[in-house]
């Protein structure tokens, strides 16, 4: 019994240890990798804030908050988030280096950590799309669903092989989980390889 | 056994990645929440550091701390604190929202890290109490004790029913472990209720 | 067969809540705590950067970088790091408070995190020399090795005893992992017992 503890000791360090996958896997659209933000297509989400801010009389979120503090790498903190109108918005980021794209990652603040209780504001449908200029019209990548009775953390892989390469990729947030006025993002990863490196 | 293990390790599973009470509530002192810090009831706390600074011929603290610190949710770094002058000091924080109070959590550096080796400006008693506005006397809600020799994030239970809603908390420090010249305080939430979503 | 399971589950819990053993020592080398980075011997190093950046035609790191990173006590963040043109490169830092050295911890980008599937730019022998004035010619304590297989964060015990008391610290990185261009340094910590509390 001894032994077979010990080696199960092992195990359970071993997974006690270990993070997420987003956690060891190479980010793309990490702003201090070289990665940017290049655009939202829709320029009225920028102004969404004062609108949110007098739906509740109370300031909900960061003073300094941009649409940057997505690619940021930050641990979600209540309210360190890009919010915009509705439940439809969009980023187009410039990765740090050209990349077959794998994996996506968006978080979300933990429901425990919401003042409400809820993370109605959580986005739910999304869109990931790939382009090699930040024009492009791009390639529909996949659709996927953010979970909010899941881990704060969800990594989603892409339904096809990585076989082109991009240097931008467009998020596309069609849905949230109910909030009428606004919808928050607070970290997206784009993981992959490297052209040079596959 | 074998299948004892695996329901254990279930269970060891779930320990091993669970964070601590105050991670797994919602925090209505923090900042990028839409908190804010009105005021420290004696201004003279504000003008201790070049006292503490000179008291041991060292920059003891970031050169940059305020009081504000106290409610931006970093993790303890040695030095990233709001330091005032003597045991005494007190803080008022506008809430994020109006809430029930529940809980409020009292974080210091640990000790190990300390490069004294020991945290005598850690505070020890300080009493809670809840306002309607920045100006009123106050609701006395609980007095505490941080215990030098526990764990650095200390989580303090209300010891009433939280049936009132108040928009601002004060904290009052009444005593440190034993530092003579000034008391550092790292981190301090609130925890609770949303008034509407009890 | 209960009893021993309980036993052993506080033995797992504490293994598994357990953090690195640079986390559980004093850090002499922490801005925050007042030490500064005060020089590095060869000033070309502070212009590699735009080297660097032609080089691979893509910006590798962030764009405010500074050697003061490396003293800051960030987690490791891609491109969160000093580099340095080359594969050798000088830090010297002035320590918190005098101290008698026992360890110094190296943090490098976890391997699986980097975008080209390599730490290449990671150092691998270093020495470390303690001051008691900026430009003495300084006391050698010890030569080592980061280990690119090894974890991202190393920590390394002087050889003798710590004796002698420093004001500050040098670190002279030697060679890299094989980077042709550059060398990265994210995170440099200084570990042992102040002067008057040994
Ligand atoms: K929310
Ligand atoms: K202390
Ligand atoms: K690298």
């Amino acid at each position: 019994l001894e032994e077979q503890m010990a080696k199960w000791l092992r195990v359970v360090n071993q997974v006690s240890r270990s993070s997420p996958p987003a956690d060891r896997m190479p980010n793309f659209a990490l702003e201090s990798q070289g990665a940017s933000l290049v655009s939202t297509r829709c320029s009225e989400t920028y102004r969404s804030r004062s609108a949110c801010v007098s739906f509740l009389g109370v300031p909900l979120w960061y003073p300094s908050e941009s649409p940057r503090i997505v690619i940021q790498g930050n641990p979600p903190q209540a309210g360190r988030c890009w919010p915009f109108h509705g439940a439809q918005g969009t980023l187009v980021i410039a990765l740090s280096h050209p990349a077959r794209i794998t994996h996506v990652t968006l978080e979300h603040l933990p429901v425990v950590n919401a003042p409400s209780g809820r993370i109605d504001s959580a986005p739910k449908d999304f869109s990931v799309h790939g382009m090699s200029t930040e024009t492009d019209e791009g390639t529909f990548l996949g659709t996927f669903m953010y979970d909010r009775n899941g881990d704060p953390m969800q990594t989603f892989q892409m339904p096809n092989p990585a076989e082109a390469v991009y240097t931008f990729v467009e998020l596309r947030v069609l849905s949230n989980w109910g909030h009428p006025v606004y919808t928050c993002i607070y970290s997206f990863r784009v993981h992959g390889h490297m052209d040079s490196y596959r």
